[in-house]
Protein backbone atom coordinates (compact mmCIF):
# COMPACT_ATOMS: atom_id res chain seq x y z
CA UNK A 1 0.00 0.00 0.00
CA UNK A 2 1.41 3.68 -0.69
CA UNK A 3 -0.38 6.89 1.00
CA UNK A 4 0.45 9.89 -1.32
CA UNK A 5 -2.20 12.07 0.62
CA UNK A 6 -1.31 14.05 3.77
CA UNK A 7 -4.45 14.02 4.76
CA UNK A 8 -4.77 10.47 4.61
CA UNK A 9 -6.62 9.56 7.73
CA UNK A 10 -3.72 7.11 9.21
CA UNK A 11 -1.52 9.62 8.15
CA UNK A 12 -3.59 12.54 10.58
CA UNK A 13 -3.70 9.82 13.18
CA UNK A 14 -0.31 9.31 13.14
CA UNK A 15 0.93 12.72 12.63
CA UNK A 16 -0.74 13.52 16.12
CA UNK A 17 1.83 11.38 17.94
CA UNK A 18 4.12 13.36 18.76
CA UNK A 19 1.70 14.83 21.32
CA UNK A 20 1.27 12.99 24.40
CA UNK A 21 -2.72 13.10 24.70
CA UNK A 22 -3.36 12.06 21.32
CA UNK A 23 0.15 8.77 22.46
CA UNK A 24 -2.63 8.15 25.78
CA UNK A 25 -5.44 8.18 24.05
CA UNK A 26 -4.70 5.79 20.44
CA UNK A 27 -1.71 3.82 22.92
CA UNK A 28 0.61 4.24 19.88
CA UNK A 29 4.09 6.16 19.57
CA UNK A 30 6.91 6.41 16.68
CA UNK A 31 10.43 5.07 16.89
CA UNK A 32 12.55 6.41 13.56
CA UNK A 33 15.57 4.51 13.36
CA UNK A 34 16.11 1.46 12.14
CA UNK A 35 17.46 -0.59 15.07
CA UNK A 36 14.85 0.74 17.10
CA UNK A 37 12.30 -0.80 15.06
CA UNK A 38 13.97 -3.75 15.27
CA UNK A 39 13.93 -3.36 18.93
CA UNK A 40 9.98 -2.95 18.53
CA UNK A 41 9.56 -5.86 16.57
CA UNK A 42 11.25 -8.37 18.93
CA UNK A 43 9.60 -6.66 21.98
CA UNK A 44 6.07 -7.39 19.80
CA UNK A 45 5.50 -3.78 20.38
CA UNK A 46 5.21 -2.98 16.25
CA UNK A 47 1.81 -1.99 15.16
CA UNK A 48 2.43 -0.43 11.60
CA UNK A 49 5.97 -0.74 9.76
CA UNK A 50 6.70 2.90 7.49
CA UNK A 51 8.64 2.81 4.57
CA UNK A 52 9.73 6.11 2.30
CA UNK A 53 8.13 5.52 -0.77
CA UNK A 54 11.47 4.09 -3.17
CA UNK A 55 13.76 3.11 -0.13
CA UNK A 56 14.10 -0.43 0.37
CA UNK A 57 12.30 -2.32 3.09
CA UNK A 58 14.86 -3.80 5.38
CA UNK A 59 12.64 -5.61 7.60
CA UNK A 60 10.70 -9.43 6.97
CA UNK A 61 7.23 -7.28 7.73
CA UNK A 62 4.93 -5.75 5.41
CA UNK A 63 4.98 -2.19 5.48
CA UNK A 64 3.17 0.77 3.84
CA UNK A 65 4.26 3.46 1.84
CA UNK A 66 4.21 6.77 2.00
CA UNK A 67 5.76 9.96 0.36
CA UNK A 68 8.45 12.21 1.51
CA UNK A 69 6.15 14.63 2.27
CA UNK A 70 4.06 12.39 4.45
CA UNK A 71 7.53 10.87 5.89
CA UNK A 72 8.58 14.73 7.00
CA UNK A 73 5.00 15.18 8.65
CA UNK A 74 5.77 11.78 10.95
CA UNK A 75 9.48 12.51 11.73
CA UNK A 76 10.98 14.59 14.87
CA UNK A 77 13.94 13.81 13.42
CA UNK A 78 15.49 16.75 11.12
CA UNK A 79 17.49 14.16 8.38
CA UNK A 80 14.88 12.50 6.68
CA UNK A 81 13.85 8.86 7.46
CA UNK A 82 13.89 5.99 4.99
CA UNK A 83 11.53 3.90 7.67
CA UNK A 84 9.58 4.62 11.02
CA UNK A 85 7.92 2.41 12.86
CA UNK A 86 4.51 3.07 14.75
CA UNK A 87 4.47 1.37 18.11
CA UNK A 88 1.87 0.08 20.49
CA UNK A 89 2.10 1.50 24.27
CA UNK A 90 1.67 -1.60 26.47
CA UNK A 91 -0.96 -1.86 29.15
CA UNK A 92 -0.05 -1.30 32.39
CA UNK A 93 0.96 -4.61 33.66
CA UNK A 94 1.66 -6.09 36.81
CA UNK A 95 4.46 -4.95 38.75
CA UNK A 96 6.65 -8.07 39.49
CA UNK A 97 10.50 -8.78 40.67
CA UNK A 98 13.16 -7.06 43.11
CA UNK A 99 15.04 -4.28 42.37
CA UNK A 100 12.81 -1.33 40.94
CA UNK A 101 13.65 2.48 39.92
CA UNK A 102 10.80 4.94 40.64
CA UNK A 103 10.75 8.43 39.27
CA UNK A 104 8.59 11.28 40.56
CA UNK A 105 8.06 14.47 38.52
CA UNK A 106 11.30 14.46 36.44
CA UNK A 107 10.61 16.80 33.24
CA UNK A 108 13.63 16.56 31.16
CA UNK A 109 12.36 13.56 28.95
CA UNK A 110 16.69 12.94 28.32
CA UNK A 111 16.67 12.30 32.02
CA UNK A 112 13.98 10.09 31.88
CA UNK A 113 15.53 7.97 28.53
CA UNK A 114 18.89 7.78 29.97
CA UNK A 115 17.45 6.20 33.52
CA UNK A 116 15.34 3.64 31.88
CA UNK A 117 18.42 3.09 29.61
CA UNK A 118 20.95 2.56 32.91
CA UNK A 119 18.01 0.85 34.43
CA UNK A 120 18.01 -1.77 31.99
CA UNK A 121 21.49 -2.31 31.78
CA UNK A 122 21.99 -3.01 35.69
CA UNK A 123 19.29 -5.70 35.41
CA UNK A 124 16.21 -3.72 37.43
CA UNK A 125 13.24 -5.47 37.10
CA UNK A 126 10.77 -1.84 36.05
CA UNK A 127 10.74 1.63 36.06
CA UNK A 128 7.49 2.80 37.46
CA UNK A 129 6.84 7.24 36.66
CA UNK A 130 4.71 9.13 38.55
CA UNK A 131 1.75 10.36 36.22
CA UNK A 132 3.42 14.08 36.11
CA UNK A 133 7.07 12.57 34.38
CA UNK A 134 8.21 13.30 31.06
CA UNK A 135 6.55 10.85 28.68
CA UNK A 136 8.50 7.86 28.25
CA UNK A 137 7.36 7.39 24.41
CA UNK A 138 8.57 11.02 23.66
CA UNK A 139 10.71 11.69 20.58
CA UNK A 140 13.51 12.34 22.88
CA UNK A 141 12.80 10.11 25.91
CA UNK A 142 12.83 7.27 23.02
CA UNK A 143 16.23 8.39 21.42
CA UNK A 144 17.99 8.63 24.82
CA UNK A 145 16.62 5.18 26.06
CA UNK A 146 18.29 3.87 23.00
CA UNK A 147 15.35 1.03 22.94
CA UNK A 148 15.76 0.40 26.42
CA UNK A 149 12.06 0.64 26.88
CA UNK A 150 11.09 -2.69 24.37
CA UNK A 151 13.43 -4.29 27.06
CA UNK A 152 12.20 -2.92 30.61
CA UNK A 153 8.77 -2.50 31.62
CA UNK A 154 7.68 0.64 32.01
CA UNK A 155 4.88 1.65 33.98
CA UNK A 156 3.19 5.20 34.42
CA UNK A 157 0.49 5.39 37.30
CA UNK A 158 -0.08 7.47 41.10
CA UNK A 159 2.68 7.69 43.01
CA UNK A 160 1.42 6.90 46.14
CA UNK A 161 -0.08 3.31 44.20
CA UNK A 162 3.54 2.78 43.11
CA UNK A 163 4.76 3.49 46.35
CA UNK A 164 2.38 0.68 47.84
CA UNK A 165 2.89 -2.06 45.20
CA UNK A 166 6.69 -2.13 45.82
CA UNK A 167 5.96 -2.14 49.18
CA UNK A 168 3.50 -5.22 49.02
CA UNK A 169 6.65 -6.92 47.38
CA UNK A 170 8.34 -6.38 49.91
CA UNK A 171 10.67 -3.91 48.95
CA UNK A 172 12.25 -1.44 51.28
CA UNK A 173 11.72 2.02 49.57
CA UNK A 174 14.83 4.05 49.68
CA UNK A 175 14.11 7.95 48.90
CA UNK A 176 17.50 9.84 47.41
CA UNK A 177 17.31 13.26 48.84
CA UNK A 178 19.85 15.65 50.80
CA UNK A 179 18.61 16.06 53.29
CA UNK A 180 19.68 13.02 55.56
CA UNK A 181 22.24 11.69 57.10
CA UNK A 182 22.73 8.30 55.78
CA UNK A 183 25.22 7.91 53.00
CA UNK A 184 24.78 5.89 49.96
CA UNK A 185 28.04 3.97 50.67
CA UNK A 186 27.07 3.10 53.97
CA UNK A 187 23.59 1.35 52.92
CA UNK A 188 23.20 -2.44 53.89
CA UNK A 189 21.49 -3.01 50.51
CA UNK A 190 18.65 -5.47 51.25
CA UNK A 191 17.15 -8.45 49.02
CA UNK A 192 14.36 -6.30 47.58
CA UNK A 193 14.44 -2.57 47.25
CA UNK A 194 13.54 0.00 45.15
CA UNK A 195 15.12 3.48 44.77
CA UNK A 196 13.01 6.54 44.22
CA UNK A 197 14.54 9.52 42.70
CA UNK A 198 12.80 13.36 42.00
CA UNK A 199 12.51 16.58 40.10
CA UNK A 200 15.47 17.64 38.24
CA UNK A 201 15.06 21.40 40.50
CA UNK A 202 12.77 20.71 43.45
CA UNK A 203 14.37 17.12 44.35
CA UNK A 204 11.57 14.67 45.51
CA UNK A 205 8.11 15.81 47.70
CA UNK A 206 7.73 15.61 51.03
CA UNK A 207 4.84 13.06 50.74
CA UNK A 208 6.97 10.62 48.54
CA UNK A 209 9.90 11.07 51.31
CA UNK A 210 7.18 10.04 53.75
CA UNK A 211 5.58 7.18 52.28
CA UNK A 212 9.24 5.53 51.72
CA UNK A 213 10.87 3.77 54.27
CA UNK A 214 14.26 5.42 54.57
CA UNK A 215 16.37 8.38 52.74
CA UNK A 216 19.61 7.87 51.53
CA UNK A 217 22.06 10.56 49.71
CA UNK A 218 25.39 10.50 47.86
CA UNK A 219 28.39 11.42 49.39
CA UNK A 220 29.95 14.66 47.28
CA UNK A 221 32.60 16.89 48.06
CA UNK A 222 31.63 20.30 47.27
CA UNK A 223 28.88 22.16 45.14
CA UNK A 224 26.03 19.56 45.88
CA UNK A 225 24.57 19.27 43.00
CA UNK A 226 24.27 16.25 40.47
CA UNK A 227 22.26 15.99 37.19
CA UNK A 228 19.19 13.18 38.30
CA UNK A 229 20.54 10.50 36.03
CA UNK A 230 23.59 10.42 37.34
CA UNK A 231 22.99 10.31 40.62
CA UNK A 232 20.62 7.46 39.56
CA UNK A 233 23.18 5.96 37.68
CA UNK A 234 25.53 5.71 40.86
CA UNK A 235 22.77 4.80 43.11
CA UNK A 236 21.70 2.18 40.67
CA UNK A 237 24.91 0.76 40.39
CA UNK A 238 25.72 0.81 43.89
CA UNK A 239 22.76 -0.96 44.54
CA UNK A 240 23.59 -3.80 42.67
CA UNK A 241 27.70 -4.17 43.69
CA UNK B 1 27.57 53.21 28.93
CA UNK B 2 24.34 52.24 26.38
CA UNK B 3 24.59 50.08 22.83
CA UNK B 4 21.77 50.28 20.54
CA UNK B 5 23.30 49.59 17.07
CA UNK B 6 23.57 46.23 16.27
CA UNK B 7 26.50 47.49 14.01
CA UNK B 8 28.57 48.09 17.38
CA UNK B 9 31.86 46.25 17.14
CA UNK B 10 31.80 45.28 20.36
CA UNK B 11 28.27 43.83 20.09
CA UNK B 12 29.47 42.36 16.93
CA UNK B 13 32.35 40.91 18.25
CA UNK B 14 30.32 39.25 21.20
CA UNK B 15 27.45 37.72 18.59
CA UNK B 16 30.72 36.16 17.20
CA UNK B 17 31.17 33.70 20.66
CA UNK B 18 28.54 31.41 20.10
CA UNK B 19 31.40 30.03 17.31
CA UNK B 20 33.90 27.78 18.62
CA UNK B 21 36.54 29.21 16.31
CA UNK B 22 35.77 32.91 18.08
CA UNK B 23 35.99 31.84 21.46
CA UNK B 24 39.40 29.83 20.62
CA UNK B 25 40.52 33.34 19.12
CA UNK B 26 38.95 35.69 21.70
CA UNK B 27 39.27 33.80 24.73
CA UNK B 28 36.13 34.53 25.81
CA UNK B 29 32.40 33.03 25.78
CA UNK B 30 28.86 33.73 27.28
CA UNK B 31 26.85 33.00 30.24
CA UNK B 32 23.23 33.35 30.20
CA UNK B 33 21.94 32.98 33.71
CA UNK B 34 22.24 35.37 36.80
CA UNK B 35 23.49 32.53 39.37
CA UNK B 36 25.82 31.59 36.22
CA UNK B 37 27.33 35.21 36.04
CA UNK B 38 27.71 34.85 40.19
CA UNK B 39 29.81 32.31 39.77
CA UNK B 40 32.02 34.33 36.94
CA UNK B 41 32.21 36.87 39.12
CA UNK B 42 33.36 34.81 42.03
CA UNK B 43 35.96 32.61 39.94
CA UNK B 44 37.30 36.31 38.70
CA UNK B 45 36.26 35.14 34.62
CA UNK B 46 33.77 37.79 34.14
CA UNK B 47 34.81 40.19 31.58
CA UNK B 48 31.94 42.56 30.77
CA UNK B 49 28.68 42.46 32.56
CA UNK B 50 25.89 43.45 30.36
CA UNK B 51 22.09 44.40 31.36
CA UNK B 52 19.07 44.68 28.63
CA UNK B 53 18.25 48.67 28.46
CA UNK B 54 15.59 49.49 31.41
CA UNK B 55 16.55 46.20 33.47
CA UNK B 56 18.12 46.41 37.14
CA UNK B 57 21.84 45.82 37.31
CA UNK B 58 21.64 43.16 40.10
CA UNK B 59 25.16 42.74 40.33
CA UNK B 60 27.99 45.02 42.00
CA UNK B 61 30.16 45.78 39.30
CA UNK B 62 30.00 48.22 36.39
CA UNK B 63 27.35 47.32 33.14
CA UNK B 64 27.26 47.69 29.41
CA UNK B 65 23.72 48.23 28.71
CA UNK B 66 21.91 47.38 25.51
CA UNK B 67 18.96 47.52 23.48
CA UNK B 68 16.71 44.02 23.32
CA UNK B 69 17.36 43.48 19.39
CA UNK B 70 21.51 43.36 20.90
CA UNK B 71 20.46 40.62 23.64
CA UNK B 72 18.54 38.82 21.41
CA UNK B 73 21.23 38.66 19.08
CA UNK B 74 23.55 37.68 22.02
CA UNK B 75 21.82 35.14 23.47
CA UNK B 76 20.99 31.07 22.81
CA UNK B 77 18.46 31.02 25.38
CA UNK B 78 14.60 31.27 24.02
CA UNK B 79 13.48 33.57 26.15
CA UNK B 80 14.77 37.25 26.46
CA UNK B 81 17.72 37.51 28.99
CA UNK B 82 17.97 40.20 31.87
CA UNK B 83 21.74 40.16 31.55
CA UNK B 84 24.21 38.15 30.39
CA UNK B 85 28.36 37.78 30.72
CA UNK B 86 31.15 37.80 28.72
CA UNK B 87 33.63 35.63 30.61
CA UNK B 88 37.63 35.02 30.32
CA UNK B 89 38.71 31.48 29.22
CA UNK B 90 41.56 30.81 31.34
CA UNK B 91 44.86 30.46 29.99
CA UNK B 92 45.71 26.33 30.59
CA UNK B 93 47.33 26.13 33.94
CA UNK B 94 49.97 23.29 35.02
CA UNK B 95 47.71 19.98 35.89
CA UNK B 96 48.04 19.86 39.41
CA UNK B 97 46.39 17.08 41.86
CA UNK B 98 45.76 13.33 42.43
CA UNK B 99 42.52 12.48 40.64
CA UNK B 100 41.53 13.53 37.26
CA UNK B 101 38.86 12.58 34.35
CA UNK B 102 40.16 13.20 31.12
CA UNK B 103 37.92 12.95 28.01
CA UNK B 104 38.58 11.98 24.36
CA UNK B 105 36.57 12.95 21.45
CA UNK B 106 33.04 13.08 23.45
CA UNK B 107 30.64 15.09 20.46
CA UNK B 108 27.68 16.06 22.50
CA UNK B 109 28.17 19.09 24.63
CA UNK B 110 25.45 17.68 27.35
CA UNK B 111 27.38 15.10 28.17
CA UNK B 112 30.69 17.36 28.01
CA UNK B 113 28.67 19.73 30.84
CA UNK B 114 26.97 17.01 32.61
CA UNK B 115 30.70 15.41 33.36
CA UNK B 116 32.44 18.71 34.42
CA UNK B 117 29.40 19.10 37.26
CA UNK B 118 29.88 15.64 38.18
CA UNK B 119 33.62 15.66 38.68
CA UNK B 120 33.20 19.27 40.45
CA UNK B 121 30.80 17.48 42.71
CA UNK B 122 33.32 14.72 43.85
CA UNK B 123 35.94 16.84 44.12
CA UNK B 124 37.90 15.84 41.12
CA UNK B 125 41.27 18.31 40.54
CA UNK B 126 40.72 19.02 36.93
CA UNK B 127 38.71 17.66 33.80
CA UNK B 128 41.08 17.52 30.88
CA UNK B 129 39.58 17.12 27.05
CA UNK B 130 41.25 16.44 23.57
CA UNK B 131 41.50 18.73 21.01
CA UNK B 132 38.17 17.10 19.29
CA UNK B 133 35.91 16.93 22.65
CA UNK B 134 32.60 19.68 22.01
CA UNK B 135 33.74 22.71 23.45
CA UNK B 136 33.58 23.03 27.36
CA UNK B 137 32.71 26.86 26.63
CA UNK B 138 29.28 26.46 24.51
CA UNK B 139 26.09 27.07 25.57
CA UNK B 140 24.90 23.94 26.09
CA UNK B 141 28.12 22.83 27.81
CA UNK B 142 27.71 25.36 30.49
CA UNK B 143 24.36 24.91 30.78
CA UNK B 144 24.74 21.19 31.92
CA UNK B 145 27.89 21.59 33.88
CA UNK B 146 25.21 24.63 35.63
CA UNK B 147 28.89 26.91 36.77
CA UNK B 148 30.77 23.79 37.57
CA UNK B 149 33.24 24.94 34.91
CA UNK B 150 33.79 28.36 37.23
CA UNK B 151 34.92 25.94 40.04
CA UNK B 152 36.84 22.94 38.59
CA UNK B 153 40.17 23.37 36.43
CA UNK B 154 39.40 22.64 32.77
CA UNK B 155 41.90 22.43 30.23
CA UNK B 156 41.91 21.55 26.58
CA UNK B 157 45.51 19.86 25.06
CA UNK B 158 45.90 16.87 22.80
CA UNK B 159 45.27 13.23 24.61
CA UNK B 160 48.71 12.09 24.52
CA UNK B 161 50.08 15.10 26.30
CA UNK B 162 46.95 15.20 28.94
CA UNK B 163 47.85 11.21 30.08
CA UNK B 164 51.73 12.10 29.76
CA UNK B 165 51.00 14.94 32.24
CA UNK B 166 48.99 13.08 34.65
CA UNK B 167 51.37 9.87 34.70
CA UNK B 168 54.13 12.50 35.39
CA UNK B 169 52.25 13.10 38.68
CA UNK B 170 51.94 9.59 39.69
CA UNK B 171 48.65 8.87 38.19
CA UNK B 172 47.56 5.07 37.55
CA UNK B 173 45.88 5.71 34.14
CA UNK B 174 42.77 3.81 34.23
CA UNK B 175 40.92 3.30 30.24
CA UNK B 176 37.08 2.65 30.42
CA UNK B 177 36.22 0.05 27.60
CA UNK B 178 33.89 -2.49 27.45
CA UNK B 179 36.99 -5.08 26.07
CA UNK B 180 38.30 -6.36 29.22
CA UNK B 181 38.03 -8.49 32.44
CA UNK B 182 38.96 -5.84 34.82
CA UNK B 183 35.70 -4.79 36.63
CA UNK B 184 34.94 -1.53 38.53
CA UNK B 185 34.16 -3.60 41.64
CA UNK B 186 37.44 -5.38 41.70
CA UNK B 187 39.53 -2.10 40.93
CA UNK B 188 41.95 -1.44 44.39
CA UNK B 189 41.86 2.60 44.24
CA UNK B 190 45.38 3.92 44.45
CA UNK B 191 46.19 7.23 45.70
CA UNK B 192 46.67 8.91 42.45
CA UNK B 193 44.68 7.91 39.65
CA UNK B 194 42.72 9.60 36.25
CA UNK B 195 39.87 8.22 34.47
CA UNK B 196 39.81 7.91 31.04
CA UNK B 197 36.79 7.90 28.54
CA UNK B 198 35.60 7.65 25.41
CA UNK B 199 33.42 8.97 22.38
CA UNK B 200 29.95 8.09 22.65
CA UNK B 201 29.56 5.85 19.81
CA UNK B 202 33.07 4.57 19.07
CA UNK B 203 34.29 4.43 22.53
CA UNK B 204 38.64 5.16 23.34
CA UNK B 205 40.14 5.11 20.84
CA UNK B 206 43.18 2.17 20.59
CA UNK B 207 46.03 4.66 20.35
CA UNK B 208 44.31 6.24 23.90
CA UNK B 209 44.16 2.34 25.24
CA UNK B 210 47.65 1.91 25.01
CA UNK B 211 48.86 4.95 26.56
CA UNK B 212 46.51 3.92 29.61
CA UNK B 213 48.28 1.81 32.53
CA UNK B 214 45.29 -0.44 32.83
CA UNK B 215 41.37 -0.86 31.52
CA UNK B 216 38.39 -1.49 33.44
CA UNK B 217 35.04 -1.90 32.63
CA UNK B 218 31.32 -1.37 34.50
CA UNK B 219 30.04 -4.33 35.03
CA UNK B 220 26.13 -4.84 33.87
CA UNK B 221 23.01 -7.33 33.83
CA UNK B 222 22.26 -6.86 30.10
CA UNK B 223 22.31 -4.38 27.19
CA UNK B 224 25.78 -3.45 27.54
CA UNK B 225 25.30 -0.18 27.21
CA UNK B 226 25.15 3.24 29.30
CA UNK B 227 25.53 6.66 28.74
CA UNK B 228 29.27 7.79 28.59
CA UNK B 229 27.99 10.64 31.35
CA UNK B 230 26.14 8.07 33.23
CA UNK B 231 29.33 5.67 33.04
CA UNK B 232 31.50 8.54 34.19
CA UNK B 233 29.39 9.35 37.17
CA UNK B 234 29.12 5.59 38.00
CA UNK B 235 33.51 5.52 38.17
CA UNK B 236 33.89 9.09 39.86
CA UNK B 237 31.79 7.94 43.16
CA UNK B 238 33.51 4.41 43.13
CA UNK B 239 36.98 5.90 42.83
CA UNK B 240 36.45 8.63 45.70
CA UNK B 241 34.12 5.81 47.95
Amino acid sequence: MIINSTDNSRVKLWSKLKQKKYRDEYHLFVVEEKHLIEEAIAAGMLDTLIIRDGCDNPFDREAVYVSEAIMKKLSNNVSLNECIGICRIPENSAIKGTSFIILEQLQDPGNVGTIIRTACSFGYDAVLLSRDCASPYSYKTIQASQGAVFQIPVIVDDIEKLIAEVRSLGCTVYATTLDTDCFLSDVKVPDRYALLFGNEGQGLSEKAVKLSDCSVKIEMARFESLNVAIAMGICAYRFKH
